[in-house]
């Protein structure tokens, strides 16, 4: 007997990664690092909680007997299905909160089921919450869905995780929802093909879920967003099968996969994707600039962008992103910028790079960049490894195993990120440091960090990404935590979108983004989406509360009012 | 007194172009070639329609007083309106058929008066019609909307034609809907701007119609569709206005542009956006390729299209298009093949590509191609009128011009576009020719040319562009002509759906294709799109009978059952 029907590697229920997974001896001492440098001088990290400090009640319904065998209600999974990865979802669960666990937690093994499971769920009036990773940070998987409903189960796609087939000639293949980031690259690998899609959670997340929240992946340009390697997609409605037809374009009406991506489950499941591939790439240029001056390197980039070129990483951070992530001294500005093709020499390409680089006072180590042309092109298990962009990279990955136990100190740390254009980027960003730490001060009587990198461009501008990390309480006070987080949450919705941006550039809306999303989008359009919804899921059970559902005016952040 | 209250150059109210452009003693000799070429031996053109061949009715309505100054019911203005410029279009004012002319033509002078003429037709039941150029070949701007409404206003959006706004630093402009493509262009050229959108109808279309057809333009990769030029759209709809927000990218929900592109009409007006654009090109390289073989000339862009090269044209002609456009031997595929940049010089870009040509066993003019990297960049009016490339441009930019005295004489001349996915390519082609050509030979009772070019290429397939001539009738029985393009564009929407391309690339649905998108799309899409329509436009008064509208069942093709 078991405590999960999971067949993958048990992950925290509590927050990021593997059980298994621990932080190194170095690793801890760097998070000791990092609370000092919020105010918390902790001698000791936290204990984390544990299952048997939840009392889960009984779920409210029983699922048709010809669906027992998909449905869970051991603790185990409806702990892990209870929050995404939010600093509200891991400060909830230090503090041992859990007001809406899912009452089932359901793994189908195949479409039919999903399909009947939505059938069920309409006719008894179930709210239903598709979960691909879990690892949502605004709230999007949270089956906190108040009493409209008899109960809500969180239907989790992990065992739709298969390459089905592969099209050598289009660098196509027809992939399951449920697959994780690492299984669907081992899948493609043998065919010499690879999505290159490596979000920040890739280890943890689904096809399915970066389709339907619009994730942003490797390339810092052209194909930003998972969107533009949807070929086709298969979507479970509750209302029958949104499919769509595998072409490499198309002009015939409004395009159906638009619909899909973004629709962050409030429409139905995915269940499969034709997508879009690349050969494995076989040459490499990549090297990285210092700027003295932060509006000099955003101009660098900006020509960057407006150039042609293309570059596959052109990630510039602000001195205070570059010092917080140890790669900087906290006056320049660190430009990490990368080409990479399966077809050709770069060395054009980089030079042109360099040379828009130079024209704007950036400075780099010309042999290092000529060596990175050089050198063999590493797996990508081992790319952009080296110097200060290596550097920066390992701290990317391994940044959510640290934040958990800085959160339960009484750490806040969180992200957001958006997208401006560039005639606008300069008030824009002065004015979100400035109001975002105006907002960290009042809400937690201290001053905190925020700093920023650009994580995709386009020519029209750059997607900022902010970071900012705050003291909540030094005195393990988390509800204090928690609401000083929230305070700030929704200055950061509002600034973003008042000064021209958007809510999010990658993340999703989800239930955090909702005060900025309804800021930002017509409420004529939003009017549509909700008839949309309304045709696709008539019983309104899908993931209730988030994005554009009725149920989200009383919620608005994640279990504010919930 | 005049008879029109458009304030443009007068154009045919029966065919492509303006009134004063005819066609010079050179073309004519062309035009009978090609007439001789389909079986047609007339010594003499036919003689085209005038505005008092047709008896109009009285207009069934009247507008609001306070919108007259809008509104004309002169003849050549509901003339002008009556069609678009389709094959069935062209061949129905030959024969001076007119069923359903609009009963008002409405010429907005801004977005207020827009929004006051779609309430009143709300109120009254009175159908409307956007129309930007009117160029539609595929029935999108007709204003044939049956008995359940009391008149039908068909809305010209031509003077709302200024560029607003330049924002030089994010590379865009905010735009009227109504502009034309050629004054569009010489409001951007003062601030080295461009939009580069180049449809063949490019002198007679606008921005509106571009973006609510998804039209196809200059560029053979990237931006094959305007939709990905749209940073942000303002939409009159019955409902209110629907506005997206400026910005260079976003993950906020299902993209809201992505609504508007595609809507052909049916929702709202386009009444302004703020488009994306481009440096105006200083380094261009450009060369043409021939190939015995036309799968591996094919199998030569297929490498082309996933180099990562990106060539701004890259135009495969099959050896019977590349013959029809005068520029083949009948045995040879052309390849043209162009980069342009107005960063960077582009040797190694064209060396790379002309390795993939040579691969493939494409035959190319070295010096040509070196030469034309050596040359000053010409102005776009002069862009790529050398060799066969250039032959080849003067006769597409003619093209239509030629096409109406052909119709009037009994020649059946259309063409069609699509997409395929590389792995159904080569099947597909064959498919497609044979069974167009079977179905020209059942119609005409005699055999007529089917020839293909490729207008753009995605690394996952190629948009194949379709060109047939038959002989309608060698003795004027246009009935006899119409009759048969019927039944020959109902094969072709069957065909190219049936082995698994799109039944449009980028000339929109409308009316004509719509057996087409029904059999490529799901009902359930096409049911949420009806819902979001049903919010938009409640009293169902937008552009009845295109795209999804119900009355369409009735009409499935142009005047069918009209």
């Amino acid at each position: 007997m078991t405590d999960t029907k999971s067949m993958r590697p048990r992950r925290r229920f509590w927050g990021w990664g593997l059980e298994s997974d621990e932080l190194q001896p170095m690793e801890v001492a760097i998070v000791k690092g990092l609370m000092a440098r919020v105010g918390l001088a902790a001698a000791e990290l936290p204990t984390p909680p544990q299952a048997s400090d939840f009392a889960l009640p009984a779920p409210r319904v029983e699922p048709p007997a010809s669906l027992a065998d998909a449905f869970s209600s051991t603790a185990h999974d409806r702990l892990t299905h209870s929050y995404g990865k939010s600093f509200a979802d891991a400060v909830r669960m230090w503090k041992r909160e859990l007001p809406c666990p899912p009452d089932w937690v359901a793994f189908p093994a195949d479409e039919q089921v999903v399909a009947d499971i939505l059938d069920w769920a309409g006719r008894e009036n179930v709210a239903v919450v598709p979960y691909g990773g879990g690892t949502s940070v605004c709230g999007g998987v949270e089956p906190a869905v108040g009493g409209e409903y008899r109960a809500v189960v969180s239907l989790d796609l992990e065992r739709l995780d298969r390459v089905i087939e592969v099209d050598r000639a289009s660098r196509s293949a027809r992939i399951e929802g449920g697959i994780f980031g690492p299984e669907l690259e081992a899948q493609l690998r043998p065919h010499g093909l690879t999505l290159r899609h490596f979000p920040q959670s890739f280890q943890f997340s689904t096809l399915g879920g970066w389709i339907v929240t619009r994730s942003g992946g490797h390339y810092a340009t052209l194909g930003t967003h998972i969107d533009e390697f949807v070929q086709s997609v298969r979507m479970v409605t509750p209302a029958g099968v949104l499919a769509t037809r595998r072409l490499p374009g198309s002009g015939a009406g409004p395009d159906a996969n638009r619909l899909v991506t973004g629709s962050e489950g409030v429409l139905g499941v995915v269940t499969e994707a034709w997508m879009r591939l690349q050969d494995r790439p076989r040459f490499r240029a990549s090297g990285s600039a210092r700027f003295g001056d932060f509006v000099a390197a955003a101009n660098s980039v900006r020509a960057l962008s407006q150039s042609g070129l293309n570059p596959s990483n052109c990630r510039l951070l602000d001195p205070a992103e570059a010092a917080f992530a140890g790669v900087g001294d906290g006056k320049h500005s660190l430009l990490v910028l990368g080409f990479e093709s399966a077809d050709h020499e770069l060395q054009a390409w980089m030079a042109r790079a360099l040379e828009l680089v130079r024209d704007f006072g950036g400075e780099y180590d010309a042999a290092a960049v000529e060596r990175s042309m050089q050198s063999a092109v590493a797996d990508d298990e081992g790319e952009h490894r080296k110097g200060a962009a290596g550097q920066w990279r390992d701290a990317f990955i391994r940044m959510p195993y640290w934040r958990d136990p800085m959160v339960g100190a009484g750490a806040i740390l969180d992200t957001f990120e958006t997208a401006i254009t560039w005639d606008q980027f300069d008030g824009f960003y002065r004015g979100v440091r400035e109001e975002v730490g105006a907002a960290i001060r009042r809400a937690t009587g201290r001053p905190g960090s925020v700093s920023c990198r650009f994580t995709h461009v386009y020519p029209d501008g750059p997607a900022p990404y902010f970071t900012y990390a705050a003291l909540g309480s030094d005195k393990g006070d988390l509800a204090s935590s928690l609401a000083a987080w929230r305070e700030i949450k929704l200055v950061c919705n509002d600034v973003v979108t008042r000064l021209g941006g958007t809510v999010t550039h990658h993340h999703a809306v989800g239930r955090d983004h909702r005060s900025g999303y309804e800021q930002e989008t017509s409420s004529v359009y939003r009017d549509a989406l909700r008839a949309a919804k309304a045709s696709l899921d008539p019983h309104g059970v899908m993931n209730p509360g988030v994005l554009i559902d009725p149920l989200g005016r009383r919620v608005g952040i994640t279990g504010a009012l919930g």
